[in-house]
This record gives C-alpha cells, sequence and structure tokens, in this order.
C-alpha cells in the first residue's frame, strides 16, 4: 500500500553518519570515520564489578521501572559535580538523566521551540543533533566557525535578521566535528549576546573532560546568572557509549518540560546502565581512569597529526585539537571532495564528508572528519599513508 | 526569565500516572496505582549470570555504540519468534528494537502523523502513548471499548465523520487501563475496516505473554495482508520494566522512518539490556518463567476479585481480566469519582481515577483502576478491605 509518511520526516535522510558506520562494520576498513569512542578507554573491568555488585544488591531498583527524572543517587552525584568542580547549576537550575545527551538535545528543541522557530548552530556541527532539530521542523542557520569559535560578527548578525531565533546549539569543547574550542573571551561574548537577543544557549558538551593538552575552560553555564544555558553531559566518552546515559543541567521550569517530553518517549532512561554511571562516579579509581584516556587520545592524536604532517599534501589544511576525538581536514580549492571521499573508501579508509555536517545540507564542503579515536597506532600510520597517496589533481 | 514553551509541550502536564508512582514511594501507600510488574516476576538470577557472562565475554560490543535498528541477534530472535509463534510478519516488513514500546508508540506516531492528524483510540487508553501523541500535537478521538473490545459501531462512525484519521492505538489484549480484551471476531472486524477506510493500525501488545486464563487470541497483525499493521512488542513485563527494551515489527517504509526519528532520540537503545534480553530469549527456562510469571499474575490477580467481592458495595461493577496487570473498577452513578480516589490516598491506598485514562481530559469519569501486580498477596486484602470502607453516599 501506498503510506504517508510525515512532512517531519519525509524530507529527512538516514544520519549519512549512521550509514557510513553501518559501513564502517567491515573490520577490514580502516575506520576514521565513525563517532565512536576508543573501545580501549572503556573501564571494562569495573563496569563488570559494578553490574554484579548491583544486581547482587539492588536488583530490583535495577529492573524495575524508575521515574523520568532519572537515578536519585545520580541525579545528586553529578549535580554536585557539577557544581563542585564546573561551578554550575545553582537553586532555579535541576538537573535530570536522558538516554544520551543527543536525547538531551531533542527534548530541549522539543519544549523550547515550535515548528519554523530558528536555531542557530555552528558550522558545521554535530549532524546528529541537527537532524533531530530537522525533525522537528526547526529552521537551522549555521554560523562560521574561526580557529576560537563562533564568528562573533556574523552569530550577531544572525540574531539581528533572522526571524524566531529561540536557541544557539553549541559544543564549545573540541567541538564535533572539527575539533576546535571556543576560546574563554568567546564564551563570554556569546553569552552576552544570547542575553542582548534574550535566546537561550543549548550547550553541549560530550568531549569535555577530553582534554590532553592546555587548560580547561569555564562552562559557559558557569557564567549563567539569567538561566537561560542548557548544559548537556554524557558518559559516553568516558564510561560507555552503549549504555546511552546523559544528562541535562538546565532552568527548573524549562527541563521539567523536557521530563514531560520523555515520559511520551522511553518513560525514563533504562536503570542498570544509571546504576552503573553511579558506582563509576563514586569510584576511586575515577579520577585516574580520566587520565588514562586523555593519555590514550593525547597519543593517538600526536600519531594522527604525525601522520598527517608525513604523508599528507601541505596544501591539505588541518586543526590542531586539544582535546575530543576528531580533526577537520580541508582540501585545497578546487579538489573534489566527495569525490576523494570515495576514492578513500575504494581504498579502504573510511572518512566523514564535510557536507555531512553543514547546516544547509547542500552547501558545498572541501572538508572532512576524521577521528583518532576508533583505529589503532597501526591503522591510523597506515591509513593516513593511504590517504596521502590519493592525487589531488 | 520568562521562557517560551513550545505549544506542543505548554498544554501538556505530566503525566498523572507518573505523578501518583512518584507519591507511592512511600513505601507505607498501598501501590494499586502503579503500572509496574510485579517485582516477583523478574528473573534476577539469570539477569546476574547472563549480565556477567555478557561483561566477561563480549564487553566491547555492550559498552560501544551500534546501530539505531537494533541488536542484530536479538532482532531475527524476535523476528523469527513472531513468525513461528504468533504468524507475524512477512518479507515486506521489519523488526527493529526500540527503548520500551512507549517509544515505537511514538515514533510510529511520528512517522505516520502531522500536526492536526486524527488518531483513533480505545477509551479509556494508555495515558502514557496519549501523551506521546498529544506532544505531537494529533487529535485524539476515543472510541467507546464494550466487554469484547471497541464499539465498531462508534469505530465506523468516527472512520467516516473525523477529519484525517491515519492510526487506530489499540492494545487488544487485557488492555490498560481496562483490562480487557478484543474478541477474535472484533480483531477481524477492526482489521477489515482499517483496510475499508485505509488506516494504519498500531497494536500494542505490553501484556500479551501475561494470559493466565483463557487461549490466545491471533494477533491482528497476524491477519496483515496489505501492511497497514505497526505491531509493538515489549520486554518490560516478562523480563525487566526497567531495562527498557521493546520492539516494533512492521512494513519496512514506516519502520525506515521510525528508524530516522530514532536516531534523533536516543541515537539507539541501551546495548547491555539489548544483549541481557537476547540470552534471555535464549535461555532454556524462558518457558516456564513465562508460566511462572502468569501462574503468579492468576493468583494475584485471583486474590483481587476475590477482594473486591468480599468488601467491595456490589454496586461497584468490576473487569475480569484474562490476563495484565489491570482491573477496572466503576462506581455507581452519583458517586463522586475523584473524591472517592482522594479519600483512598488519604486512608492509604492509592488508585489511579479513571479520568486519567480518557482520550477527552475532560470527561468525567465513574471509574478507577486497580493493578494486582504491584501489590502483596496480604497488601491486596488490606487496601481492598480499606476501599471497600469508603462510603459510597
Amino acid at each position: 500500500m501506498e503510506y504517508h509518511i510525515s512532512e517531519r520526516l519525509s524530507a529527512l535522510k538516514p544520519s549519512a553518519i549512521r550509514e557510513i558506520f553501518k559501513a564502517t562494520a567491515d573490520p577490514s576498513i580502516i575506520p576514521f570515520a565513525a563517532g565512536n569512542p576508543a573501545p580501549e578507554s572503556f573501564p571494562v573491568d569495573v563496569v563488570r564489578t559494578f553490574s554484579a555488585e548491583i544486581l547482587q544488591n539492588d536488583p530490583i531498583t535495577a529492573l524495575q521501572y524508575g521515574i523520568t527524572e532519572g537515578y536519585p543517587t545520580l541525579r545528586s552525584l553529578l549535580r554536585e559535580r557539577m557544581k563542585n568542580i564546573f561551578h554550575c547549576g545553582n537553586k532555579e537550575d535541576e538537573l535530570v538523566v536522558v538516554s544520551g545527551a543527543q536525547q538531551g538535545a531533542e527534548l530541549a528543541a522539543k519544549a523550547l521551540c515550535d515548528e519554523g522557530d530558528t536555531v542557530l548552530c555552528e558550522d558545521p556541527s554535530f549532524i546528529g543533533v541537527l537532524n533531530a532539530f530537522r525533525s522537528l521542523r526547526l529552521r537551522i542557520k549555521g554560523i562560521p566557525v574561526e580557529d576560537d569559535g563562533l564568528d562573533l560578527h556574523a552569530l550577531e548578525k544572525a540574531l539581528q535578521t533572522e526571524n524566531r531565533v529561540r536557541m544557539l546549539y553549541i559544543i564549545p569543547n573540541f567541538q564535533n566535528p572539527t575539533g576546535i574550542t571556543t576560546s574563554t573571551e568567546k564564551r563570554k561574548a556569546i553569552y552576552a549576546l544570547a542575553r542582548k537577543y534574550n535566546i537561550i544557549i543549548l550547550e553541549d558538551n560530550p568531549y569535555g573532560e577530553l582534554r590532553f593538552s592546555g587548560s580547561n575552560l569555564p562552562h559557559i553555564k558557569s557564567f549563567d546568572e539569567d538561566g537561560r544555558v542548557v548544559y548537556l553531559g554524557s558518559f559516553s566518552k568516558i564510561l560507555s557509549a552503549g549504555l546511552r546515559v546523559g544528562y541535562v543541567l538546565g532552568p527548573s521550569i524549562i527541563v521539567q518540560k523536557m521530563v514531560v517530553a520523555k515520559q511520551g518517549e522511553d518513560v525514563h532512561t533504562a536503570m542498570l546502565p544509571q546504576m552503573i554511571a553511579t558506582r563509576f562516579l563514586q569510584w576511586d579509581g575515577f579520577p585516574a581512569h580520566l587520565e588514562k584516556i586523555r593519555a590514550l587520545y593525547r597519543q593517538k592524536c600526536g600519531k594522527m597529526i604525525a601522520g598527517i604532517q608525513e604523508f599528507f599534501d601541505p596544501r591539505i589544511l588541518h586543526t590542531n585539537p586539544d582535546g575530543g576525538l576528531f580533526l577537520w581536514c580541508t582540501l585545497p580549492k578546487g579538489v573534489d571532495m566527495l569525490a576523494y571521499c570515495r576514492t578513500a573508501i575504494d581504498k579502504g579508509v573510511a572518512v566523514v564528508p564535510g557536507s555531512a555536517f553543514a547546516a544547509d545540507p547542500v552547501a558545498s564542503s572541501q572538508s572532512f572528519r576524521l577521528t583518532f579515536a576508533s583505529p589503532s597506532e597501526k591503522q591510523i600510520h597506515e591509513g593516513l599513508s593511504i590517504l596521502g597517496s590519493i592525487s589531488l589533481s
């Protein structure tokens, strides 16, 4: 039969990254494309111990329905950590658990934006969240990114000229896909602009704990005197991506609406994963574990940059991330980026075409995203040597 | 600051059941209100064993991102089970895993309905899914329920007179909240009407495995020659509600759109819960476990009906479910149902006012929902004795 597909989904294609991820299930392909954290970053032994203890000591809580807001102990621990370490959250704020930070972004947009409202974002930005906005029929307006974050002039111009701007979506640390970090000055300026033009900032920080170079910068949420920042945190890159545990810290009025929206989606985040995340935060090895994964990514990113310098035509530009999982390469003008990416796949190396991350899906791009997280060091060397052999002419 | 809350959520209140559930966290309240499965129904020991084995043998799969469609082994097992035991699913159909059947209902509506489209449902029906529809700004038109399921005349009339009807949402087995089962004749007639008026049937079957009396009836999906039935299954009532694992079996074209929508929500269902569900299906004790929980609910439901007959004024009508978790009581005309429910809470017994389940949230109701799943047998006896003591005049 013929199906009526909703307008909100009929134009939306499956995420290019998720599709490439499926293609890279082939273990012979060098995985520079996926957004996966390094498998060796998962604290497998302690998760096994935590899980066994939870199912021994408190199995019914792990297997029974929980409240939508999340496991109370986890909420308090995260709330304290956000306050004590990151100086975020006041008495007007509430912290709730979500099934990954992506769900937090979707719920925030669902609570705050009507169809046709505009969301500003870095351009390029994370395709998963952009698609969530598209599925809510929001307009997305991309703002160019400079080496230290958003182009502030372009941001202010958009705030002045775009219709019904409700929200700015931003990944200030080691941004996906570029690896770029927003400077402290720009964080302050962005908050001031949000205040001037009365919009909400949706601050997505999945990679913030993965800084392997330089010093931590303040979260935009830490400047939030008005209650206009909704902060998204995640366990995906420090504990496990497959457990699907993230959290939202934002003004209670907004967060409570997000909870209502979450009741209509997955009711609550799975309890056993939430309880494992709780034990992980309580674990006395937690700080050392974070240091260990930072060292891992420092090493792998260093190998990737060394390989780029060794193998790539110097006309290919690349970012130098201080953390996270990704770096961003830009081909010289005149080179056909999509053809380059197709050749790479044919030669056994998967990279993500930059156009996948564009705010405007039909905009042209000269860039592609590389991850150093998933490949082994040997694969990094080999993959870059293959990419370096692709002719640019 | 003042917040702009989206139109889709500004009218939506937190689910009355979720709120009552929070209230009943007080262990001194007798829990006739919650929708929780019986804690003694969870196969705690095997979950502990499965979890340990998964985290020993395949920890990276359990902790890494998975594909949105779900864990492949789980998908194949469910697909085979649906085919072999329930005669559901053909080559045009696809089965994917979701984070609970509730998410499946939300994704189906998101994929198939635009704002302002009409969904028909049993009246009363499951508030969680009704609220999911409301959050998508769908019109909900309730169809009265008789002892053997939907009033077919009212259904056909609604199909003739309501605007833009896309879908019928139905829980054919031991319906929530009434406990009523749709007869085989009515299942066939409903499918024929869906065909005649070209709508989709969303068949939600969370309680189907919990039949403790009578014989299994065919799923509406088993009649589906056209590809117009989207079937929702769940592990919440046979394995664990807190693991949040459900599934959807429906026409590929629809299911693939639901997958795109899921990418924008929680990306994929948590892997460790999916892998535990997989082992649960493979477990040779699975059929005996199902028999065990059916016996448990048979016993508890029997106690509840005996208690009603012992303590209740005979003018209070009640359903006699053949399975599931709930039964439905109706007070005589003239009794103030909400006052009755408030008195019950004051006396330490939580029940859910029937109005919570009404398709039209301002419609009046004389009914309330009782569950026999959560309370112990002692609590069932005690709680019904308390309810019986409430004056109806």
